[in-house]
């Protein structure tokens, strides 16, 4: 059971926050913002949360997850509407009276919505996404009448981009579970094994070795794995597509990995050669490890994003593979597998604050040798830099 | 590769369909609508298809998928814009770019697009679920002056709940290899086995056996299993939760299973008793078989959807149990785990169409004793009900 106050640095920041842009509450739908801003991660049917500026959140939430929802919200009124039954009511028409009888109350002039999220985290149930469109749009004209709907996702996404201890602390842990996967990765890349089976097998350890770790409850992986030099250096995907064909001698595993650990996220990446190494591969990953551990340094609060990612592409660029690193340094994440805030790029406007966490992932791709990237997670602190979820980073 | 005219009856449908709406072209940016139309199953980025009335359909894709584009589109001019890497422009731009320029050329009066999708199917990288919001309608707006922007959700709803013959062969594939899992649940299931380690078994299994299968390119299982009275018939609820509790003897082991095989679903459940079952726990295990079968049995073309769920619940109520089957008899899928049309329940208006594909899933929950639930995937025909992927119903 979370307190109280387990993370009232961000209920605090987000109402400094709103009182600068004049919204009298949030109404917040996405699984990502109603976990920012309650505690509980929605799992499938609509959550609703009301979030005041002054005075006591509000959630609504499907009577059949009472118990998760009274377990991990930190304060909040809850009212609960019959789901998935034969005498469900229309989830619009009671979480709109829930959402009435708040308003009726309080007369709110300016209400912020989540209008522009294109990109969005998938709750528990990552097989049906659950986003407000129209009827959302319409539900929220409807039980807040008079009053100024105003769309806050950038307010929402710029808040999130720096991270409450609270929530290092449950990212660290996203972090460490990566970690299973990783190690799955280690022991799995032999010759002869198919990208799909490696994936399966990372899946697989993060999720029966992750789940109970540190009393996380619900981890689930999505890794993809690219095999030999024709997948993992296709120019340059941000996401590889694991197939059946099998690791030959000397060819690389790349793998790719999003982790999430009740609603928290990790993004690593590691790549491996199976049997001898060429020696143009072993070059190629030294260099790529060396630009990720120059660009890990560099991470302090003031710093340019853009020097960040000149740290790590100025080895790349002595070592005469920049042509071969087509993509940014790093992203932000957390409440997703990845955030607009900050970009590690070159042009970056963003300077990096204190808390930030950020993914530092250099990668050099090369026609018949193959695709090289190495990927951690790292909060950005006045102390120097914290990977969250340190492991081993070696070619075979 | 996929001939030109593998789906031709799906657009020809389509297009009958949107003379009828008075739309002159739809504009689709849904993976799961993109596909229905397209062939092509996007990945992550922005894909974009116009699908005119009349001409050619165009699909504006990210350039580091054009291999698997041309592989799979049917019939389509393509657009390709730079993605994911440094000189990238704004997807925004690059799409709108090339939408202003299809419609200078045509200037569609009405155009159709999806404004009310709030469960969305996610694409092949379902750690972000990709959706069209604010930007996007500014974007269409933009790129498509003097037309007229028609919400065609409910269109696009109700011409999917019939499936085309293509789409059954797809379907049944996708049927089969969810089978994989439910084998590797059969075989799985034994004393001391938690939930979280049978999920993770039956995911790796679809994924290891299901790709390649008949040609599968990207296949992805997500498996819930509750263990215990305590998790299986807390009152009913549409997604179990897997934990760390392992399975005892008389203990039931519930699997819900979503899979995807290249875009299209496959919905099963399964239930298991580990050790010795006891005897009510047989008595309603053959209770919900039997409710399964005869609603299965009653499916044909022109019988109504209440007829069918009552064709169950009449088996239930007889054996005693019907206050414990709280739930619907089944729903629509295919381009989706779960789609609005048809919903077999009580008090429902639908009609049994040819070619329509719904889940059939009775289910009896007892506190104490547990839940269970048998589901299957079946294909409405003149012929009589298709179960896509036929696999053993069996307590112990």
């Amino acid at each position: 059971m979370e307190s109280l106050i387990s993370n009232m640095e961000r209920l605090e920041r987000m109402r400094r926050a709103m009182v600068s842009a004049g919204l009298d509450a949030l109404v917040l739908r996405l699984p990502e913002n109603v976990l920012l801003l309650s505690g509980f991660w929605p799992m499938i049917g609509a959550t609703t949360l009301v979030f005041p500026v002054d005075g006591r959140p509000h959630c609504v939430v499907p009577h059949c997850y009472e118990m998760e929802a009274a377990a991990s919200l930190w304060d909040a009124a809850v009212s609960y509407y019959r789901f998935g039954v034969l005498d469900s009511p229309e989830p619009a028409s009671a979480i709109g009276a829930v959402l009435a009888g708040l308003h009726g109350q309080q007369h709110w002039r300016r209400i912020g919505y989540e209008g522009d999220f294109e990109v969005v985290s998938p709750s528990w149930n990552s097989a049906e996404a659950l986003v407000p469109a129209a009827r959302t749009r319409r539900l929220y004209s409807e039980a807040f009448p008079g009053s100024e709907l105003v769309d806050a996702s950038a307010l929402l996404k710029s808040e999130r981009r720096t991270k409450t201890s609270y929530e290092i602390g449950k990212l660290k842990r996203a972090g460490e579970i990566s970690c299973f996967g990783l190690e799955a990765f280690e022991r799995a890349v032999q010759l002869g094994a198919s990208g799909v089976e490696l994936a399966a097998e990372v899946e697989r350890d993060v999720m029966v070795r992750g789940t109970g770790y540190q009393g996380a409850e619900r981890v689930r992986a999505y890794a993809q794995v690219a095999v030999g030099p024709d997948e993992s250096a296709v120019g340059y995907r941000p996401n590889e597509i694991s197939t059946t064909h099998r690791l030959q001698d000397g060819e690389v595993a790349l793998l790719e990995l999003g982790v999430v650990v009740d609603g928290y996220w990790a993004d690593r990446t590691r790549v491996k050669v199976a049997g001898g190494p060429r020696e143009e591969q072993v070059r190629i990953f030294e260099t790529v490890k060396q630009a990720q551990q120059a660009a890990v340094a560099a991470l302090r609060p003031g710093v340019r994003a853009a020097d960040v990612d000149e740290a790590a592409r100025s080895v790349i660029r002595n070592a005469g593979y920049e042509a071969s690193f087509p993509h940014i340094t790093g992203h932000g994440l957390g409440f997703g597998y990845h955030e607009s805030s900050p970009i590690l790029a070159p042009g970056s406007t963003d300077v990096l604050e204190e808390n930030m966490l950020t993914s530092v992932e250099p990668g050099i791709y090369c026609k018949g040798i193959g695709g090289f990237r190495i990927e951690d997670d790292v909060f950005v602190t006045k102390q120097g830099p914290m990977i969250l979820g340190p492991f081993q980073i070696i070619l075979s």
